[in-house]
C-alpha cells in the first residue's frame, strides 16, 4: 500500500519578505520522512485571504493532509482561522472549549483575557483542537487540514501531537554514499543503478572539498533490502 | 504603480525529505525585498515531470516572474529543463552556445565532455542563457521563468545576474520596534495603527526572553515617510 500524502502551507509576510527564515518545513520533512508520510508539495503565501484559501483548497484536494503553519496568534495580522472558515465554507467563532482553556492560561499568569487574546479562541465549526503544550493557545484539525502555529517551539509540539493520531506508512529509509569524483562521472553508472531499483529514490548531491569535486549519493525507499542492494551496487561502482 | 510579482519553485526531493534545509527561498526573498519584486508564493515540488509542469504552468500565469532552483545538474533526477519544455510546449536539445560553454570548460579542467555532462547543454528553443561564474553549466530564461541551479553558490550568483536584467520597483523598507509586552497586549492598538495606514503591512513576532514576553513589531512598505510616520505612531503606543 503506498505511504501516505501530505502538503505543508506556510503562511505569512515574513517569510516572504526574507525577515525571518522558515525553519518549520524543515522540521515537518524530517518527521513525516520518519513515520512514513510522504511530503510532496509545500506552498508559502502571504497573510492574504485569497490566497490562503486557494492554496488549502488545492492543497486538501491533493493529498492525504495539510500541514498549516503561521496566522493564528492574536492580532490582525493572524487571518489563518477565518480563511479555514472560508476554505471549508463552514462558521467560525469563539468556542467554549478554546475560550476556558485560554481562560485558565491568562488566570494562571495574572493576565487578562482581552478581545485580541480570545480571537485566539475563535474555531471553524467541526473542528478539532491540537493541545498547545508550550503556550495554550490551540491549533485545530478542519477535515484533513491541520492549522498549527508558526511559532517552531510550538508548531514542533503540535505536529508531534497531530503525527501521532495519524496512520503512519513505511518509513522512508535512505543510505548515503560519498564519491570523490565530479556529478558528471557518476551520473551514467548511477542512472543504471537507478533502472535496476524503480521503486527506490537515488539523488546526488554535488560539492567541492579543498578544490576537489565529490558527489553524495542518496538511496532512498521503504524495503531495507532494496536499500542496501542499491547501495551495494552503489559502493561496488564507487569503490572507496 | 505596483512592484513586479514574483514566485519561486523549489524542485527537489532532497528538500521534502528533510535531507536538505533548503537556503535559496531565503536568499530570494531578501534580493527581491531589496529591489521592489514583490514575492508572493513559493510552491516546494519534488522531482517529478507532472508535479514541476503543473506548478510552473500556475506560477508562469499567476506572477510577472518565477525564479525556479534545482533539477538542472548531469544526473537522471535532473529533470527541470524537460518538464520546462513540457511546460511551454517546446522542443529542446544541446545548444550549440550551452556546449561550447562547456566544452570550453572541461578542456580547461582536463575533464571529458561525457554524455551525462552534455545534458546540460540541453535548453529548451527560444530560452536565454543565464550566466553561472561559478561552475559554467548555464541555467535559461524562457518567458518569464528563471531556471537555476540549487547549489546555493550557483543560484546566488544567477539570481544576481537576472535580477540585474529586470525591471526594479519600490524597494520594500522596514521598521522594527520592540515592545516587552505579549502579541495580545499589543494587538489592538497595533490594529488601530494598521487601519490609519492602509499601504504598509504591519507585523506582530512574539518571542520569549528570560521568560518574559515580548513582540516584536515590524512596519513594511514602499514609502519612507508613510513606515517613518507609522514607526512613530508605534514608539508613541509603546515607549521604550
Amino acid at each position: 500500500m503506498p505511504n501516505p500524502t501530505a502538503a505543508m502551507l506556510v503562511i505569512g509576510d515574513e517569510i516572504l519578505s526574507g525577515r525571518t527564515r522558515d525553519s518549520n518545513m524543515h522540521h515537518l520533512a524530517k518527521v513525516l520522512t520518519g513515520v512514513g508520510i510522504d511530503l510532496k508539495e509545500v506552498r508559502v503565501v502571504s497573510d492574504d485571504q485569497p490566497a490562503i484559501v486557494a492554496a488549502v483548497r488545492a492543497l486538501s484536494d491533493g493529498f492525504d493532509h495539510v500541514f498549516t503553519s503561521g496566522g493564528i496568534g492574536p492580532t490582525h495580522d493572524d487571518i489563518t482561522a477565518d480563511a479555514m472558515g472560508v476554505a471549508f465554507g463552514v462558521n467560525i467563532d469563539v468556542r467554549d472549549d478554546a475560550r476556558a482553556l485560554l481562560q485558565a492560561h491568562y488566570n494562571r499568569m495574572g493576565t487578562t483575557l482581552n478581545d485580541a487574546r480570545l480571537r485566539m479562541a475563535r474555531i471553524p465549526d467541526g473542528a478539532a483542537l491540537i493541545d498547545n503544550p508550550v503556550s495554550t493557545a490551540p491549533g485545530f484539525s478542519l477535515g484533513n487540514v491541520h492549522v498549527m502555529a508558526g511559532v517552531p517551539a510550538v508548531f514542533e509540539a503540535m505536529v508531534a501531537s497531530v503525527v501521532s493520531h495519524l496512520a503512519h506508512g513505511a518509513p522512508l529509509l535512505s543510505s548515503s554514499w560519498r564519491v570523490m569524483r565530479g556529478e558528471g562521472d557518476v551520473a551514467a553508472p548511477l542512472a543504471q543503478v537507478a533502472q535496476d531499483f524503480p521503486d527506490l529514490s537515488l539523488g546526488s548531491y554535488p560539492f567541492q572539498k579543498d578544490g576537489a569535486y565529490g558527489t553524495n549519493i542518496v538511496i532512498r525507499g521503504t524495503e531495507a533490502a532494496q536499500v542496501a542492494a542499491a547501495l551495494a551496487q552503489v559502493q561496488a561502482l564507487f569503490p572507496a
